[in-house]
């Protein structure tokens, strides 16, 4: 286990910073400080230098950070440096949109099989992957490795398929389901409600009224 | 306006009381202190009273809070005592999931039009919404007072998509497209990276390895 307790919103901003460096890479910049780096993705420089010192030291005073070296430690802080064997069941049209998500792709997500229960959709390609029925959901956990399950099932059997993928060896699940699910303590569970997105929205403009 | 500033992370956690306390409100329960809520959405008991206490004491020392009075505060808080009416640019895989999210419609969000601009896809029917042409968006956003448009296009026109968006009156922007989007000072911009979420985990799991 790694040696610090990183606040959520500081992983998610991490997240943010190495997009951000990884196209500073493609332009050929070099170095760049923290606060270009707060500049270019719309925080305080004060924050930005707070999540960086999470981590120890790497900028040069005055000089600011070697670019690819800063993006390359944010990728391994992320866990991105390896690649992660995802499953997602549910084959609906979130599920569907999730199995095909370019930014999965490009930040190495391994989407290695998607399920569902629906006759009428089992058998369809969704890009290079074929939607198979959910009682191969064991066999493909374990085949293909797989750690992060992604639930984009109905409520109802949302904590079934939690289990489920629990027992075939599922370490994190992410749930889109609007289900509360019970997982046991080593289990990394982190649930998405997309209408929250919506609802900071309706807040600041009902705010700004 | 209204006379407070609240950290984006303490919006998201009433967006989640609020929907607990519906479930509570359902199920009959009138009085809930905020140890209880806490149990409920899994968050500890000291944030639950410092996010309510935001907004001015509603609990009654040793009583707790009444459920109901608790809950229309919430969803006045969040600016869902009214109706948002919404326009979704981009009727791909993520857009036509979204334009059928039934968790938007359940918090009172209003998607009034779907837009593309691939004539294999104009007018089909997501729900009751017909997918129409993107030509149509200002006379959509004017004639439906669109406050928010979400963006599902590729990065490669979201900026354009954006501009036309609030020059029609949009106030505010959810934009699930890669891109950085320039907006004016007055608009409400929120970006959404799915992958944010499943880096949230590779993070936990490689920080837990």
């Amino acid at each position: 286990m790694k040696a610090y307790k990183i606040p959520e919103a500081t992983v998610m901003r991490l997240s943010i910073y190495s997009r951000y460096l990884q196209k500073l890479i493609e332009n050929g910049t070099q170095t760049i400080s923290s606060g270009e780096i707060a500049n270019g993705v719309g925080v305080g420089s004060a924050q930005v230098r707070k999540d960086l010192a999470y981590f120890g030291e790497f900028g040069t005073r005055g000089v600011g950070y070697n670019v690819e070296e800063l993006f390359n430690h944010l990728m391994e802080i992320l866990g991105l440096d390896e690649k992660w064997n995802v499953i997602i069941i549910g084959a609906g049209k979130l599920g569907s949109a999730l199995a095909t998500y370019q930014g999965f792709i490009d930040r190495g997500f391994n989407i290695t099989a998607i399920l569902d229960i629906d006759e009428a959709i089992i058998g369809k390609k969704l890009m290079d992957i074929e939607v198979e029925h959910i009682d191969l959901l064991s066999k493909k956990v374990k085949e293909n490795n797989v750690e992060i399950g992604v639930i984009t099932v109905p409520g109802s059997v949302a904590q079934v398929v939690t289990d489920d993928l629990i027992k075939a060896g599922a370490k994190a699940i992410l749930n889109f389901s609007p289900n509360v699910l019970r997982v046991p303590n080593e289990i990394i569970l982190r649930n998405v409600d997309l209408s929250v997105n919506l609802e900071v929205l309706s807040f600041n403009l009902s705010f700004h009224k």
